[in-house]
């Protein structure tokens, strides 16, 4: 557990200072200036108090026990103040002090040295190189931490794999006025790791909201177990950072770990139920609407206004967001008809006119929150000097406190002239923005969250009719074999034992046999040297298709032999299945996270228009729909032109047999039916690779 | 001109008013407040004096000359008030008042009224139902506006074809620091346009930047004829809302006007060198940096960061908007390793570390600045607390001064505590943000505008070897007789006039006609039924392709006639043109635009990925090759999957020919070529349609 950590009873600070501008000094400051519960016990040989706490020569001194200690000593002391630690019965450890992994091996000795000690004694580290914890449970208010935002009490939680971003998020809550639960940031993240801090948020009663900003995952396939529990509790926020290749190397260079411009985190997080954010002002925006606001039931918003321009850049940005913005019901407009002023405009969006007072915003309120048509609420509110907005301001506060339906307000005013106004929105749980585009995202967000959490993909299928110990048998062989790149033989009699439909086929040892063979499969057949010295066929000359008969199946045959002259040649044997609409499978194992699985459309889709739509296996029936949908080119496989569509309950079965054969043989490292073809009546695979 | 209006020598308010909280009471407090170097003139039959002004009963007792009238006095009342003022020899009147034609017939009819005695008296008129305008020239400080926000001084001016919109950019800039040079909104625009008043500000010289917001265009012609000119003197942003169906709904209600959600404004916009927002809070962050930085001469951002993470955001945001972040020189990292913390990152990002002082900052801004690889700054400074923050913000201030490269500031610090830092950059002129992204998107703003200016896409090419009255003469016959479908030869013989290169063709008046022709035109032919009352061809059996002799011909020609069995059946032979690339070329005319020219890949890359490209014509070479190099597909053209290009003169050919020939006869409403046939060595069109 982790409560000596965020819940400490106790604090003693290594390295406490006298001097006022110094980590070791600032640390006593925020844990004074925040009302820490507990005793603070700062550690240091020379000084007799800091700031009017008194010190101590050494944390032996210190009468009673200790929970948490601050190291804000120089590294190569901090093994040894460990080894003390251990002995004084301290629980946790926080490490502000740099100087260890990211500065070079002598610093990753020192690592070593202090976790060592730290292990021994059962000790938890957070950090070394971080800024610490700040818990605003009244019970405790541990400000461990030498950062300088003071955050009022609230229900998120802010997590973060940078202190900097960490630091960004927590001022933006701060300036909006929205308060925040538990903060924690682990730097160097040696011991206590993100994972470990979100499960201990998943128990924290307090917490309501998580916010996680990440840029990579050390022990993915620990996250993710840990997150299909935190995920179900909480709601969480996130943000994966280093997107780009120039962004993952900025990450790199600061975090010390390997970043690359991978989707596979986005996937997972979308997977878990966790709503993703591309912008980190967008995430603290929609973050306050979540700290106050119910979940919608749908996406259909009805928007109030007292002034036309804003209203319609809101509607654009909620359609581009997803949202409707339906029609209001011919009793709605009647009831609204009675009571606002009759040059109003009564459709959705609802203009109350500049001229609107009070009793005009909660009509149309009133309206909107009985309205069966309409999920969520958006009010444009300009304070014009000639209204009461005060007490325009009330009702709006009044609705919201109902909880019926989520809303949001853009507050167009000046916060000097109409402070009033400001201060009873946010008492009254408004969650207020500058811009209406702001604001209409933040709503979009909880709707985004309602659709991702509602969203019931079912479970994975389990096919019993497949052959795993043949599959098992083939893998094993080809391993102890030393093979890495499978030969055609072993990944058609892979995909045959998963019943992956792919053409008829066989192997032959020569021409002859080859064209025996093809007599059987049936013409037109193709032909393909198979050698474990061959790696690039075609550039050998080693694929020969469209085959029409057994004589020019032999002497092509003859001809590759001559060609090619391996001495392990034989010949691989495929019935042409040509006319069909050419899609991909694919599976890549990430290391953790199991594998990616790929579908998209053939040639110059994927190729050029990158249209191609990715899951995390295992998938689900639905799964393997959204995949296909997903793609900008879906309706092609819905037939154009008066062609017939594809057999897609073909493509779906496809889909979800390698992603069983995937997750029963974690070993495929990749994976490409590429191309499948894809007809009215049948789905075939063509060709296959598969790399161990 | 517009002096009148905004700078007014003296100001009237007809309609003045005791009551603090009126329109007619709250202008003469906003002229006082703002200190209005001329007199005011409160006109109120009842009151001796307004706000301690001296009021009159009429604008008659007025002893002096009047420049400018506010009106806010109920709309009957305003026709017979706009005649007094003629008489008094006032030059403008800002009518504040609504009632007029938003509210229906009745006040559609006042509004004729008072401007025809407008008209009579060459009174200029803005409004009604606005809000007025405001200009901060200290020579003028005219706040002849009933809202509430009052700007500093600055370089930016402001037009909103909404109120509200225009209040909440205002807003906007008030609260990110930035001053405002004019202000106007001019509400049911029945006199003075949107367009006149960017005419007068390209005239003012106290308006560097011109923020513009627009939701539709009522003369669009007027608008670019004047736009041409200002835009060649100010730097304008842009922001056209409406672009959904359903935000272009919301603001036909409230403008009263049509709007629809195209694209044709936001093409002239970009033709004419304006940069565009689609985020309202996005262009008020921008025109931060505009107000005070320099344009960069290229898109190489130098990023300098105290904190790890936002770098990586920061990047991540770079980077999607098209800016580059190369790697420092090797004389500037030397020259970094020198002055840095040795733990410091001294690629770009360079990471100075938390615990950079001023010195660090400076350094790293003076390498830079320095390197010609670098074309702008973007620094992170986040405000430890055991760092002197105020010299580091002096640094930044004073390089910026220098005007070098532009620079922007993402601060992340708590501005309550740090209140001298934030006055620091702000006396400096240093756009400041408050999260990576925003920073960012504000710098590559600056790059994207430096491109749109520096981008010369020539002149339009006229092709001389054109028969234009040979096409003047078919539209005249067409128009005379009425048709606005063009028949197949008229098209034919006007793309031919233009040389548009098309696939051979000939008329023909009986099957064995047909066979005659198609024998001189060369096999395979295409045959389609060419008759004024076969709308629909291909439903009616009225087109066979790949007729390969004459026989086939023949016969298709018959059974076509059977089939049909209209009197005036006449046969369009044309050579059949198979196994090239199918491409689209189209032009719509836009009212008082010109035309839109499209082009994009045919088939399903139009009808399915909706994968075109627009520019408004007449169009240049260059902009001929961007309209085909901004495809998604455009890698198509160039060959892939070792198939031949296709012939991108030919098609840069054409997309000239026709932007001549629409431009040169704009009575053509729409024209498509689709398909045209690209081939490696020659494009051909197979198939037209035009419509007057």
């Amino acid at each position: 557990m982790l409560d000596a950590l965020f819940r400490p009873k106790s604090v003693a600070i290594i390295g406490a200072s006298t001097k006022e501008l110094s980590i070791g000094n600032r640390i006593i400051k925020n844990l004074i200036d925040f009302g820490f519960k507990g005793p603070i016990y700062p550690i240091n040989p020379k000084a007799e108090e800091i700031r009017g706490v008194k010190a101590y020569p050494s944390i032996f001194d210190v009468p009673g026990p200790i929970d948490l200690a601050h190291m804000v000593i120089a590294s190569k002391l901090v093994p040894a103040a460990v080894e003390d630690c251990g002995k004084k019965g301290i629980k946790a450890i926080i490490i502000n002090s740099a100087g260890f992994t990211e500065v070079g091996p002598e610093g990753a000795a020192l690592q070593k040295d202090f976790l060592e000690r730290a292990a021994k004694y059962g000790i938890r580290i957070l950090g070394p190189n971080c800024q610490g914890i700040i818990n605003t449970d009244p019970e405790v208010r541990a400000y461990c931490n030498f950062t300088f935002t003071k955050p009022d009490p609230g229900f998120i939680s802010i997590v973060a794999q940078s202190g900097g971003v960490g630091e960004l998020i927590h001022q933006g809550f701060s300036q909006m006025g929205i308060g925040t639960r538990i903060y924690a940031s682990n730097g160097n993240a040696s011991d206590v790791s993100i994972t470990e801090i979100l499960e201990y948020l998943g128990k924290d009663s307090g917490t309501r909201v998580i916010v996680l900003y990440l840029e990579s995952l050390k022990d993915p396939k620990a996250f993710l177990e840990v997150m299909r529990q935190v995920a179900s509790q909480k709601i969480i926020l996130a943000m994966k950072a280093g997107r780009t290749a120039e962004g993952a190397k900025a990450s790199s260079s600061h975090t010390g770990g390997l970043a690359k411009t991978d989707i596979a985190i986005e996937l997972i997080l979308e997977k878990l139920g966790i709503l993703t954010f591309r912008d980190e002002g967008e995430l603290c925006q929609a973050a306050a609407a979540f700290a106050s606001q119910p979940i919608p039931s749908g996406n259909r918003v009805g928007i109030i206004t007292n002034t036309g321009g804003p209203a319609v850049i809101a509607t654009d940005v909620l359609v581009d967001e997803g949202m409707k913005i339906p029609t209001l019901s011919e009793a709605s407009i009647q009831a609204l008809k009675g009571k606002l002023y009759p040059e109003s405009a009564f459709e959705n969006p609802v203009d109350v006119l500049a001229t609107a007072d009070a009793g005009h915003f909660r009509a149309a309120m009133d309206v909107m929150i009985a309205e069966d048509g309409i999920d969520c609420l958006y009010i444009n509110f300009v304070t014009p000097f000639f209204v009461n907005n005060e007490a325009v301001a009330q009702q709006i506060a009044d609705v919201n406190r109902q909880r019926k339906k989520p809303i949001v307000c853009n507050l167009m005013t000046d916060p000097q002239q109409w402070k009033d106004v400001v201060d009873i929105l946010k008492k009254g749980g408004v969650p207020c923005y500058t811009f209406p585009g702001t604001a209409a995202r933040a709503l979009a967000a909880l709707s985004r969250y309602a659709a991702l959490r509602s969203k019931d993909v079912g479970i994975p299928k389990t096919f019993t009719d497949v052959d795993s110990g043949k599959v098992a048998s083939i893998l094993g062989k080809a391993a102890s074999d030393g093979k890495t790149l499978l030969s055609a033989a072993d990944v058609y009699g892979i995909l045959e034992a998963y019943r992956i439909p792919c053409a008829a086929w066989k192997m032959a040892d020569t021409a002859a046999d080859a064209e025996a063979a093809a007599d059987v499969i049936g013409y037109p057949v193709v032909l393909k040297a198979d050698s474990p010295s061959v790696v690039h066929k075609s550039d050998m000359g080693g694929v020969a298709v469209n085959l029409t008969d057994g004589k020019a199946v032999r002497e092509a045959a003859e001809t590759m032999a001559k060609r090619i002259g391996a001495s392990d040649l034989r010949f691989f044997l495929q019935k042409f299945e040509g006319g069909g609409r050419e899609v991909i499978v694919g599976a890549k194992a990430e290391p953790g996270l199991g594998h990616i699985l790929l579908f998209g459309l053939g040639g110059i889709y994927v190729e050029i228009l990158k249209d191609v739509s990715f899951k995390i296996a295992p998938i689900t029936e639905i799964e393997a729909g959204e995949m296909i949908d997903s793609l900008k080119a879906a309706a092609l496989l819905q037939g154009v032109r008066g062609q017939a569509g594809v057999d897609r309950t073909g493509i779906v079965d496809i889909l979800l047999r390698v992603s069983q054969l995937v997750c029963d043989f974690p070993q495929i490292q990749e994976m490409d039916l590429n191309p499948v073809m894809a007809f009215a009546d049948k789905v075939v695979a063509v060709d296959a690779r598969m790399v161990l």
